[in-house]
């Protein structure tokens, strides 16, 4: 056995099912051991970020890792943005990066860099295999240690010829550290903050599930405290049935307004709000000046800590609750109104909504706030080109849950390449376009930094007509069948199809810019 | 006068005209000041890729940097294959990566990471700008630099505040460092070597343009050494009535057959010949074991070293060169073979031919050997993605030349944004892509590296069919004009009309995979 097939069987053994590569010539004997495993489904991608998005989403879904397999520094490059937002995410992961033979490094051959720098920018942990006797232990920790409190993404540098020499074998499972124990101290503390006049309760990362929702809501109803749900949450579960809950505003200024009057802040699984950019005379951080800000140690288990926190309180068991309700379907002219009210009218029960809608996707979480229960994935790390790959990962994650895929047209440009990954796994996924040809968030932001924007060329760098981008076509060349629609009419019509496709299919829904 | 407006303005001054971009946030005040600055052309790019690509196509044909412009540390990793690649180019270029406010960083806000240590995997050298009186000077340091000898990618961390605050104004340019001189000790040196019995000389970089093509083999002439260009240069100009020249092949069994004999190797402006990868029980040093090899520094402008070493040498002035020729124009199936021969057939005089076409390109650099005299741009860094954004800027760079890139339908879909560009700026590129439907160099690699290969997994991992990529659809998209060749003679008229357009055109020729 070699050391590639050592390491293969171990991850399987420690829960590893499935592998989104993009290999190269050092990754060669992994690939090969691919098939002398049972258990390990590898997923071709044509673009590495597609397969760390696909990691992404696959964790948010199945709270387990799956691997990645990426060639040298440069492909841990071109999966760097989605490798950042899953470490944002806070999901596990083992992010495999095959790397010259550990004797050919000191040639500095040309795609010899310094990967490992790379690596430590966007993982929780590097480790690195220098020996075929080594690699399975590494394998098991590095499975482990994304399984940490809280989860992370570890990057494993596997040398090529620790691949292809012979090695010991597998290795067992290492078992993941638990997570920090909830004392009692910890829980009055808490209690008590939450108890002040104007405190806020901030709810985020795997807080946001279903059972520490209702948790938190329990607290809130026994303190008085307000809760939040973070800007964007890595995985929500929504709908009717489960408290209302508003997230903190993206934009600083409405930020602030819902902040205002809070004197107490307590985050679970969440950072302290900030806002995501600075902007000329706006505030960075969005509480008040005078306001106690408390961030609970990501060791805790956010949901052991709220259950805890709730019986620490002798909270009551029945709190509100969002009724069932949905919008009428819309007619009429297609708008980021109209496309909102389509998708709440037909979410199906048990959807995965990824949400790298923006500007246009606006109205789409108040519209499906009373669909029925569902998931919805968003992008912690603002790094754009998350959303097909992540829906391609929910997708194997959850072959029997319908995955939804709202995007941008200028997001969705950074790795296109992940439809061809859903057409060849026969995913199910539809894939909503929102057209509306412009970076529109940018044309927001140009004028909230304060600055001047009459100019041709600022214009020419924010509008993404000349030429026109056809969704249709790209993702007919990519093997995903497609429509376009110009009506509200033609997009339900749409959209019902492409929900009720058992593979993948795209619409492109053409949309004004919203005057933000 | 803000600082953004400072930055542009120096570096106008300091002769950099164009600036590739994908802003985000933290860019906006540098996109609103372009327009308040003459001189500078910014070209959007839909990704981060294209934009680094476009900088190095750029700067190898115009011999200066142009800049980039990307988002925090999320959009430097999806530029890091192509800075790579610019990287081991030795290319001039201005990479600018906007970063968060300087007092909005300690808040660890969501787009945050350490950019600054991918940067330096990637860069020559990292400056980062602290404070708006200190930008324009950095920003003429930056382009002093990239053009030292030898060139280099500079990166330019540039935080919001330093954009938006007041700034001094711009400064003059600072000269570049000069090259090391050429002195009479190195010329003896260099001399005495390569008349030794079994001497090569190696060139590589900027010794593969003419001038200094024709001073090597005029050195070789004189000295008896053989002489041979460095495996992918960045750019070599090539054809009738240049010295033939073969460069070092890519398999490092046919490397070792071309450098059997030697007994002294001096590289000038190329690394000591070693192979791209380790394999099981094959070489990483492709010279003999008992050659001596001798880099020469970098520091020194090679066409300057060539010509004085030939004149060093009283080297003859007349030397052989390659006689005109072009294959005839072929009939029939479409193959790799027949693909180069109607390449070589109809390349027009001054062609820029960007290389990616991989396995199936393999006989086009031999077809065109006899064409008339043109620019062949390789992919020194090995990250393949390099072709279509290479070709973007190659375009840019001289408007006035047709361009033709050849790519390989494995690497096409990692950049394949690029295009869009090519249509917005109608940019006179002809796109070929060789469409095998296989990552083929993988199969070949797969077998050298002794890996077994039977297996149904593995097999997927190197196929591109199941979906069929469509190319013609993917280029329509994009809004490129497209068709597909399935003969020798639909290839040849497809090819025809491309060359005759002005703007860009984009040809998906069917071959079948080479059996390596």
């Amino acid at each position: 056995m070699n050391g590639a097939r050592a390491l293969i069987q171990t991850l399987v053994d420690a829960g590893v099912e499935v592998c989104f590569t993009n290999p190269g010539t050092s990754e060669m004997h992994f690939v090969a051991a691919l098939d002398e495993v049972e258990g390990m489904t590898a997923m071709l991608c044509l673009f590495e970020g597609g397969a760390t998005g696909a990691a992404d989403g696959y964790a948010r879904m199945a709270d387990k890792p799956a691997a990645t397999l990426l060639h040298l520094g440069p492909g841990l490059g071109n999966g760097f943005a989605n490798l950042h937002n899953a470490r944002r995410a806070g999901v596990p992961m083992v992010n495999i990066v095959g790397d010259h033979a550990t004797y050919h490094k000191q040639y500095d051959a040309p795609l010899e860099s310094d990967m490992d720098a790379v690596a430590g920018a966007c993982s929780g942990a590097v480790i690195r295999s220098t020996t075929p006797d080594q690699v399975a232990g590494d394998a098991a920790d590095a499975v482990a240690q994304s399984l940490a409190s809280p989860n992370q993404v570890v990057t494993l540098a596997l040398p090529a010829d620790v691949c292809w020499l012979p090695a010991p074998g597998p290795v067992a499972p290492v078992v993941p550290a638990a997570p920090k124990p909830v004392d009692e101290a910890l829980l009055a503390e808490l209690a008590a903050a939450l108890s002040e006049p104007g405190a806020v309760l901030l709810l985020g990362g795997r807080a946001l599930r279903a059972a520490p929702r209702v948790a938190g809501a329990r607290v809130a109803a026994a303190t008085g405290a307000r809760v939040f749900a973070e800007t964007f949450p890595a995985r929500e579960e929504r709908g009717a049935g489960l408290p209302p809950l508003d997230r903190i505003a993206y934009l600083a200024e409405f930020a602030q307004m819902q902040l205002a009057g809070a004197t107490r802040l307590v985050a679970i699984d969440a950072a302290a709000p900030v806002s995501f950019f600075a902007y000329p005379d706006k505030a960075s951080v969005l509480t008040p000046d005078d306001c106690v800000v408390t961030v609970v140690s990501r060791e805790h288990d956010p949901a052991e800590l709220l259950e805890a926190l709730a019986a620490h309180l002798d909270a009551p068991v029945e709190v509100e609750v969002a009724e069932p309700s949905r919008p009428d379907l819309p007619t009429g002219e297609l708008t980021s109104e109209s496309v909102a009210a389509a998708i709440g009218a037909l979410l199906p029960e048990g959807a995965i909504v990824v949400d790298e809608a923006n500007t246009s996707g606006l109205f789409i979480p108040g519209a499906t706030a009373g669909a029925p229960r569902h998931d919805w994935l968003c992008l912690p790390g603002g790094a754009i080109g998350f959303g097909i790959p992540t829906a391609t990962g929910a997708a194997v994650a959850c072959p029997d849950r319908p995955v939804l895929s709202l995007e941008a047209d200028g997001s969705a440009m950074y790795t296109l390449q992940a439809l061809w990954t859903q057409a060849r796994e026969n995913l199910n996924v539809t894939t909503v376009i929102l057209k509306n040809s412009s970076y529109a968030v940018l044309n927001m932001e140009l004028s909230r930094v304060g600055a001047e924007a009459g100019g041709e060329q600022a214009k020419r760098m924010l509008d993404l007509t000349g030429p026109e981008l056809d969704f249709v076509a790209l993702a007919r060349g990519l093997g995903v069948d497609a429509s376009r629609a110009t009506t509200a009419e033609e997009f339900v019509t749409a959209l019902r199809s492409g929900l009720a496709t058992d593979g993948p299919t795209l619409i492109e829904a053409v949309v004004p810019a919203l005057g933000l």
